[in-house]
C-alpha cells in the first residue's frame, strides 16, 4: 500500500494499517504531520511550529510494517500502477491511497499568489508571523503618515473558519500585545478588514452563530465587507469590485482552496473543488485500487459532497484501514463510508467561539471552552498539550504572544553541501 | 544613548538605564535579544527558537525613555557623533554604545562559510537542524552505500565549548531519538568527528575536566582529533592537513570567532579576533564618548585580554549603565571595570558537564545538575524557563528530541507586498 500525504486522511489509514499483513509506504514532501486547525495560532505569533507539527516517523514509529519516505510525488500512472517521484524514482503498488490534500485556490486571478500571505502550509504560516511582526517595525521607523497607514492595514480575504478565526487573533496580536511593544505608535490607526464575497460569514453555521461571530468581531475592530469581491492588489492598497479602495499593506488570502493538482491526473471531469469524484467506499469507479480520501475525495454522502474538513479526512482514513484490513482477512466488503458529523467549530479570539452539533449550539465563553478541550484533547502528544496550554495560560493571563521573533532559515545563502 | 546591539552587552545597557535621564535608542538588526548558550539546544532539536529568543521590546517594555529600532547598521563616525543605518537615516549621539558582538571567523579560507554550517546565529541554528534532519532522510533514501557514508559523516571544526556542547548533543539526537526514527539504517556508520587544531578541547579548563570531557565524548561515539586543522572541504569529504582524508557530508564550523565588522570602522589597529582596544572605563581612548563592551571590546585586566564570553559582557552592560549614570548625577567616575570570573561551564549531553570556577571543579552529573540550575535561572522569563525544562524533562524521560520538523519560512517566494 502506498500512501501519498501525511495530513489526517494518510496519517489515519497508515495508523489503521499498524501491523497489519500489508506493507504500507508513506509519502510525503514534509516530514511532519500538521496539525492545521492551529496553524493559524503560529501566524499570529502564539505557537511554535513543534507544538503543532510532528515528525511523521515519530507518530508511526512502532509500525515495523509501516515506512515513511520524504519524497515529492510528481506523477501517478493508474494503468501501470506506479508513482514516480521528484527525482526520477518509481515506487510500484497494490493499493494506492491518494490523500495529498489541498492547495490554495486564486481562481485563476494572475500574480494574486505572490501578493498575498496565506495560511495553507507551515511555512506560509511562519511568513505571515514574520510579516505582521516586519510591518509594525516600519510603522515605528517611518516619518510618512500615509505609508504608515498602509502598513497598519490589514485585509483578510474569505469570510469562512480560516479568516474569521485569524481576524480575531490577528486583532489581540495587535491590540493585545504589539501595543505595549510600540508605545509611540497611534493604534487607533490599525486596521483589520475581512472582505467576503458571499451574504454571510461561516456560511455553514446557523444564523444565531453567524450574527454571533459578527458581533465579536465588531467588538474586536474587525471590519467585516460582505458581498464583495477583491479586484485588484495594489503595493499600498486594494480595490474591491464595486470600485471602492483603501489602504492595504497586507493582503492575507484565505478565500479558497482546491484539491492538489494530483487529483487532475486520475481523472478526467474533476468534480467541485477540482476533486477527484469517488465512488461510496472512496476508490475510482474505473480503479477500484485507488482509494482517494481527504480534501482531494468528492465522496457522495445523502446530503451532497462531503465538506472539505479534518473530521471528513479522518474517518475516511480510519474507514479505507478498516476495509483494507477486512477485505484481506476476511474477503468481505464493508460497505460505503458514512460520515458521523460530529459539529463544527471556530474561534474568534480570547472567550468567544462558535460551536455548532446536531444537539448544541454555543456561543461566547461556553463555545470557547469547548472548542479548547476539544482541540487540547486532539493534539497528538502530552509534550505538544503541556507546552500549547501552557501557552495559551500564559497569553490569557498576561495578554502576550510569546513566539514573536523574526526568524528565517534558508533564505541566506545556506551550507551548501551539494549531497 | 545610541547602543548598537541588544545582546547580553547592549540589553545590560539598556536595562541599567532604564528610568534614568538618558534618552536610550537600542539599535539591532533583529527583532529579539538571543540566549546564545542554549543555541546549540535549537540546532539539535531539541528547543523552539521562541524558547531562547525574546522580543527586545518586550524585555524593554516598562522603559519610557528607552526606544528600540530594527535597522542594519551600516557605519559609524566618531568624528561626527553620527550613525548611518542601512536604508540611508542617520542618527546623532551624544553616548554610543557600539556592542554589535562577534561573527564567525574562517581565518581567510575561502568558500568556507558556504561549505560549512555554522552556530552563531538563530537561523544558522534553524538551518544546521533541518540540515542534519535532511541528512537522515536522504541516507533512508539512497540505495548507494558510499553516498549513504557521507550522508552520515559529520565534522564539527572547532573543540571549543560550542564544538563540545554540540557534538554532545547532535550524538544524542542521532543515537538516542532519530535510531528510533529510521529502524531499517545502520546506525553503526553514522560518524561525529570533533577536529581541534590545538592539543586540547575546551583549552580553558583544568586538566582533569579536559580528560573527563574528552572521556565522555568518547563514550558517546564522538571521535576527537587534535592538533590538526581542516585543508580542504570537497563535497563528499574533507582533508586535514596532515594529508588525511574521510568521508564527510556536513561540516559544522565553530572554529573561531572575531568581532562584528563595525570594529574595523573605529580602530585602526583591531587586536587579537580584530576586536577594539579600550581602556579600562571601556570608551575609546580618543573618543571617552564611544563605549565598546561585549564580545567586540578587548578589555584589559591583571591577566590580559578579556576573554569573549556572555558573562563578560554582561558585566560590562552593567558596569557601563552604573557608570553612565554617576557621570550625570554626580560627576563622579567610579573607577575602571573589574570582572568578577563566576566560572566557566560546558555541557556534553545527558548527565554530563565541566564546571569550573575558583573554589569548584565538576564533572559528571553534579557538574549536569549545576549547569541546568544556572541555565534555567538566566533564561529571560517564566514561560520560556517553564517550556524549556518540559522539553529538557521530556527528552530525558523519552529520549526523545521534538523539534524535527524541516521548516523553513522565507525560501519560498513569499508575498511580494512590495512596502
Amino acid at each position: 500500500v502506498v500512501i501519498v500525504g501525511a495530513g489526517f486522511a494518510g496519517l489515519a489509514v497508515a495508523k489503521g494499517l499498524r501491523l497489519s499483513p500489508f506493507d504500507v509506504l508513506v509519502v510525503d514532501r514534509n516530514n511532519y504531520h500538521l496539525f492545521t486547525p492551529l496553524l493559524y495560532q503560529v501566524a499570529s505569533a502564539l505557537l511554535d511550529p513543534s507544538e503543532i507539527a510532528h515528525p511523521i516517523r515519530a507518530v508511526l514509529r512502532r509500525s515495523p510494517n509501516v515506512d515513511v519516505l520524504r519524497a515529492e510525488v510528481e506523477s501517478v500512472d493508474v494503468e501501470a500502477h506506479t508513482v514516480r517521484l521528484a527525482g526520477g524514482s518509481i515506487l510500484t503498488y497494490d493499493h494506492l491511497v491518494l490523500a495529498a490534500g489541498s492547495v490554495n485556490n486564486y481562481f485563476g486571478a494572475q500574480g494574486w499568489a505572490e501578493a498575498t500571505a496565506s495560511l495553507k502550509f507551515l511555512s506560509d504560516a511562519l511568513r505571515l508571523r514574520n510579516l505582521v511582526l516586519e510591518r509594525f517595525e516600519a510603522a515605528a521607523a517611518t516619518p510618512d503618515p500615509v505609508r504608515r497607514q498602509s502598513l497598519l492595514s490589514f485585509v483578510i480575504v474569505g469570510g469562512g473558519p480560516t479568516g474569521v478565526e485569524y481576524a480575531g487573533a490577528l486583532s489581540e496580536l495587535i491590540h493585545g500585545v504589539l501595543k505595549k511593544d510600540y508605545e509611540r505608535l497611534d493604534f487607533t490607526r490599525a486596521r483589520i478588514t475581512l472582505i467576503e464575497a458571499a451574504g454571510t460569514i461561516l456560511s455553514p453555521y446557523d444564523a444565531e452563530l453567524r450574527e454571533a461571530a459578527l458581533r465579536t468581531l465588531a467588538a474586536r475592530g474587525v471590519g467585516v465587507i460582505l458581498q464583495s469581491r477583491l479586484a485588484e492588489i495594489l503595493p499600498d492598497r486594494v480595490r474591491l469590485d464595486d470600485g471602492r479602495e483603501f489602504a492595504a499593506g497586507t493582503v492575507i488570502w484565505t478565500a479558497g482552496v482546491a484539491a492538489a493538482p494530483l487529483a487532475a491526473q486520475v481523472v478526467e471531469k474533476p468534480g467541485s473543488h477540482g476533486r477527484v469524484p469517488v465512488s461510496a467506499n472512496l476508490t475510482l469507479p474505473s480503479h477500484p485500487e485507488v482509494h482517494v480520501i481527504g480534501d482531494m475525495a468528492e465522496a457522495p454522502s445523502p446530503s451532497g459532497p462531503l465538506p472539505m474538513l479534518a473530521p471528513v479526512a479522518i474517518q475516511q482514513g480510519q474507514y479505507l484501514a478498516t476495509r483494507l484490513r477486512s477485505l484481506v482477512a476476511t474477503a468481505h466488503d464493508p460497505g460505503p463510508f458514512l460520515y458521523r458529523d460530529r459539529g463544527i467549530m471556530a474561534t474568534i479570539g480570547r472567550n468567544q467561539a462558535v460551536v455548532q452539533t446536531r444537539h448544541l449550539k454555543l456561543s461566547g465563553l461556553p463555545g470557547w471552552l469547548f472548542w479548547l478541550a476539544v482541540h487540547l484533547s486532539f493534539l497528538i502528544d502530552f509534550r505538544s498539550r503541556a507546552v500549547v496550554l501552557l501557552n495559551w495560560a500564559w497569553e490569557y493571563l498576561f495578554y502576550d504572544r510569546p513566539v514573536r521573533q523574526i526568524v528565517t532559515a534558508g533564505s541566506e545563502p545556506g551550507p551548501a553541501s551539494p549531497l
